[in-house]
């Protein structure tokens, strides 16, 4: 009898525990990467700050209940200055109002002013928004140094993860995680005496959010936002400014109504999810603390090592490598 | 003003041509993939018989539309023992009156006997589906041959995606597609003369159709099916057998609410979407033909290597190479 259970990424440990014992197994089980995550110190833990979250609420769903999306901003030294329109837009409450106008299957959900194309009726843009160069889809801020044959460096720090497998990645020269962020390096760089500097990227990884632009030269102020809610488009690397990722709440986009236009848009405005507001974390009363598994920390390393190889009683074959997008940076509620 | 274009997937020529003339540009724009394959000739579409197909009727949405959801069965020699199986369910019209009973989000949606635990509620299975052993994940049927510096050989039939930019892939010595799938090889194998013989396997990209199952040994039945609604979860692969594809429809599954409850079940069985039917597709009145755009041809070649390579208007940066799962074969209903 085929049973409802799949894939135990969740199970708890007694679950799993349970059932090595019923297949008469008496070696306990290889951990599953939730269940290293759960085991993880206090201290390998990261708090976000509140002033780097970016809280959406959306019009109730049709049963009344409440629809909350958090955002996480990224760190410098990505995309800052779009990160500060968006910090600006926030401030001015732009998006009150606005909706959900866009949503495309295994692509993106798209918000901001539908109205946009229309001059006679798009909203105005706060004042003082940063244009941005296109230079700043990858930074030069943090360059990545690799010895030859040695782990990479950015600006002295070590890179974070040095080992999911292989490390083969389609559009990089290799990725990794740095400061809790997935991030590629090696498009194009030069020779510094014994070492290789290059640049590097965000990725488009499922969650991620981005700003949405108009044909270059254009690179889009930040008032218009997209998430990704299928499998990650890395064509867009590098071709779009990344500036977070959904932490909580991304169900609340990706389980809505596909649009029926061309690119996902909705043929009617009837069709759109209301905004009710967007708002800086440090603007919203109670929100909870957030934290992310640092991804510097041997349990983050544990966890990505187990995500490439898994060893736990479902799976007979470890993979012995990972897509970096298949290694989500693990983001709960402080406890 | 940032507008509410994203990305021109589906851009008409027209649009890009005019967005060109607008730029000042004179030089007619490198097609964007989509633009590809709609100049595709019609010799370079292959059809997929009904008898290939799995007719799924969800009971209609909340404003009474219906929701339909196709899906084309795996090609010998992939999985063929499962697909047996699927073909007599579907012949009992096991599933109807069944349901949807897990959303997990950017992982899957999985359907059949919500009571399949419930010894004394389950659905019995009818008579004579095969059993299958784990050794069928992969095919040794279909022997890969690799030539030392040449391209890889399926049986005498030559693999057809020559290139779509590096190749790079973090699960298999490398992937590529046949008879208009997605396949992996090279996970362990034999040198044999100057060459080096290993097995294949199907790949668990967005939309693909697989057997949920019990811990190892068990590997189900295809009485419980699950389709891939989020980032290719390709540490499955060659754990699960995989059977199929959503070739029309997915968004009736992508959209759903997701469960609450771990792994993505729903909390209550009213939480649950019907199932109406299911049906082979030869049983099925008025069905259109349906085609998918051979992929030993021309023109997937060119449409593989735009997808790794975006030329068109929007891109600044072509990525240079493509995960597999980001050349999805295009399927359309037959022109």
């Amino acid at each position: 009898m085929a049973a409802l259970s799949l894939i135990p990424n969740s199970s708890p440990a007694l679950a799993q525990a349970s059932a090595a014992q019923a297949a008469g197994r008496t070696k306990p089980s290889p951990l599953a990467p939730s269940e290293i995550v759960a085991a993880a110190p206090k201290a390998d833990w990261t708090a976000i700050p509140a002033s780097d979250l970016l809280v959406m609420d959306l019009a109730p769903d049709a049963k009344g209940r409440p629809r909350r999306v958090v955002i996480q901003l990224l760190p410098p030294p990505f995309s800052q200055g779009w990160i500060g329109n968006i910090r600006k837009l926030a401030g001015a409450h732009w998006w009150d109002g606005l909706s959900i106008n866009r949503v495309q299957d295994n692509y993106v959900v798209q918000w901001g002013d539908g109205n946009a194309e229309d001059k006679a009726k798009a909203k105005p843009l706060p004042e003082g928004l940063a244009v941005m160069p296109e230079s700043e889809y990858t930074t030069d801020d943090l360059t990545v140094v690799v010895p030859f044959g040695k782990e990479p460096i950015f600006e002295g720090r070590k890179h974070a993860l040095r080992n999911f497998g292989n490390n083969r990645d389609a559009y990089a020269a290799t990725v990794g995680f740095l400061d809790g962020w997935p991030i590629a390096y090696g498009g194009g760089g030069r020779l510094v005496g014994s070492t290789f500097e290059t640049n590097a990227w965000p990725i488009h990884c499922y969650g991620m959010v981005g700003v949405g632009r108009d044909l270059p030269p254009n690179t889009g102020t930040g008032a218009e936002l997209y998430v990704v809610i299928g499998h990650a488009p890395r064509h867009l690397d590098r071709n779009i400014a990344l500036v977070g990722r959904v932490i909580e709440g991304i169900e609340h986009l990706s389980s809505l109504p596909r649009g029926t236009l061309p690119l996902g848009f909705y043929a009617s405005p009837e069709e759109r999810t209301g905004i009710q507001s967007i708002r800086l974390g440090s603007e919203v009363a109670d929100l909870p603390l957030y934290e992310y598994l640092s991804t510097e920390s041997e349990s983050f390393a544990k966890y990505a090592d187990a995500r490439a190889n898994r060893r736990d009683d479902f799976f007979i074959r470890p993979a012995g490598g990972a897509d970096i997008c298949n290694i989500p940076v693990p983001v709960r509620r402080a406890q």
